[in-house]
């Protein structure tokens, strides 16, 4: 296929055309840069929800019944299964759920035409990984899908980093695990707009609630200290806590409780995500947030072509480099040294 | 202290001098860096030996015993203990080993001069990290200590950073705990020069290094098929798998089984450290193992340049994002513009 034909293919619905042109996307062909390229003024439409919780938490049964839900109020759904730490899972449990449901039994969702699925798994480093799923959730976007589902398994720096994605982000846990003390760790207990208990039936699951709201009351008392003491770091690179923290002013995450597997909840959590995109779109916070992710994102871009520049040989980088090994030029002077010949 | 006296002092083995120094180059000081160039000539005698394992193997008592070992060969030891998971836990548990253990009770590791200890947690992000700890490090080199001992908590990808940051990387584990699956899913595996089972007296030892040695030669043989497959990628940023494993040629990681509480298998370990750092040296991969870690190094040293160029306003970068996240310009052209105006 062409990317004439492709971007088209995109426009009108072609499932084919998407599907190929994610494969060019994920593969860094030229090809995939040009369509992104091209695709890019028809996006921006769709509502990116992340989804991120430990294995076994039930992720994949919530994604499949949340989609469910989601068809019934005739959305058009894109689910994108991410798995960072394999190269070779990603995303085949969710594929096994999204066979097997439906909202009525004549058509499962695998097969429905308003459900596209795609699994993604690691290639490379982490950071890659969520740039291109950012790129593929854009291709899903331009095609028109209205809520994107990204679904990620673990709660480790690249979990975080592919969530970031989103423009809602769903922690899901399960009661009494421990897995509140890992995800605290893990720093990924602060970026939930939405919390889910899920397995509620397990028991215990009122305690994990009553913790959770407990600490997110912590957080919207931290939002006011904030307010009250310092400036918003205007600064577009920063690490982004207190930014994070910033960005949830007048969002109080809701917990919620579920029991995926017999549909208990799901309805509750469809709401609060349609709500949840409803407040960043009239709080303007969604311009914030997106404004924010594109300056990573293309930070990120710069950065690709600084290094091709680097190691295309023009700046000489390898004899510097050469140079610091014989211990003849330090480290930090011959940084400063390139930057300089870089930009002039 | 101004720098010239903290350079002076490190430079005539006063500690006062080097804790300064470190607390610049921790807190990003401007002399932090200064002291950095200025040292840097001095540097690059000092082997510098990485340890990494997952909590409770017993990696505190091991470098602990280690430096007794090494103190009994008249070495001067640094030692370096990292928590990218923690800002406050770093090397607690190391630091209280040292003030218990010595090679005389008169004298314990703690107030020995031929040692130094410092504690290293997180701030910010886990590069930034792995670079502070490879700074430090250099610092003690400078100091004079022929041994540096980076002990590093757990086994994600920051502690693979970090210990990328050695010239001799070791992989502690315990037996039949399941670690050796876990590493491996981490990519931690493949970083060992040698491995070490501790608790060998737990019972499973001997599996546990039946599997891991399995594990080591299917490694070699993934060595010579690849000498006679590809060239070597001399790509100065690729992701390093296939070149680590090439770095290996000739040298078979040992599998030691200590128990080091009772300072078992300490000698053996201390004598493949030092087997290893003369193999680095005699068959010259050590050139070429630091020349790969300053190339990173120089790298990040000049993404931190141009990060500083993007936000300091000249480039417009704001303005950029701006038309990006309107949707009146894609992400990736807006990416090949600042580069061509950066790069003139």
């Amino acid at each position: 296929m062409e990317v004439d034909e492709i971007i088209e293919g995109i426009f009108s619905g072609n499932k084919r055309a998407l599907a190929r042109a994610i494969t060019y996307v994920e593969n860094d062909y030229p090809e995939g840069k040009e369509i992104l390229k091209r695709i890019y003024s028809k996006t921006g439409k769709a509502h990116i929800v992340g989804l991120t919780g430990f294995p076994g938490v039930g992720k994949s049964t919530i994604v499949s019944k949340l989609t469910q839900e989601f068809r019934k109020r005739d959305k058009k759904i894109g689910i994108i299964a991410v798995d960072p730490g394999s190269p070779f899972t990603g995303g085949a449990l969710l594929g096994d759920r999204l066979r097997m449901d439906g909202f009525d039994s004549s058509k499962p969702l695998w097969i429905d035409p308003g459900v596209f699925f795609r699994s993604m798994s690691s290639r490379g480093r982490a950071g890659g990984l969520a740039a291109k799923t950012g790129d593929v959730a854009r291709l899903m976007d331009a095609f028109g899908f209205d809520i994107i589902l990204i679904e990620t398994v673990g709660a480790g720096q690249s979990e975080v980093d592919i969530i970031e994605v989103a423009d809602t982000s769903i922690v899901i846990m399960m009661p009494e695990t421990g897995d509140e003390i890992q995800m605290h760790k893990a720093g990924i207990l602060e970026i939930g707009d939405i919390y889910v208990v899920n397995k509620a039936d397990l028991g215990g699951a009122e305690k994990t609630e009553k913790w959770l709201k407990t600490m997110l009351m912590m957080d919207q008392e931290t939002v006011s200290l904030l307010e009250k003491t310092t400036h918003r770091d205007e600064s577009l690179v920063e690490s982004g806590k207190i930014y994070e923290v910033l960005h949830k002013k007048g969002w109080m995450p809701p917990v919620i409780l579920t029991i995926a597997e017999r549909g208990k909840g799901i309805k509750e959590l469809a709401d609060a995500i349609e709500e949840h995109f409803k407040f960043l779109k009239s709080s303007n916070l969604i311009v914030e947030k997106r404004k924010r992710r594109m300056s990573r994102e293309l930070f990120d871009l710069i950065m690709d072509e600084i290094k091709k520049e680097l190691t295309a040989g023009k700046l000489n980088y390898k004899e510097i480099v050469d140079k610091v090994v014989k211990n003849e030029l330090d480290p930090h002077t011959a940084a400063e040294m390139l930057v300089k010949k870089m930009l002039g």
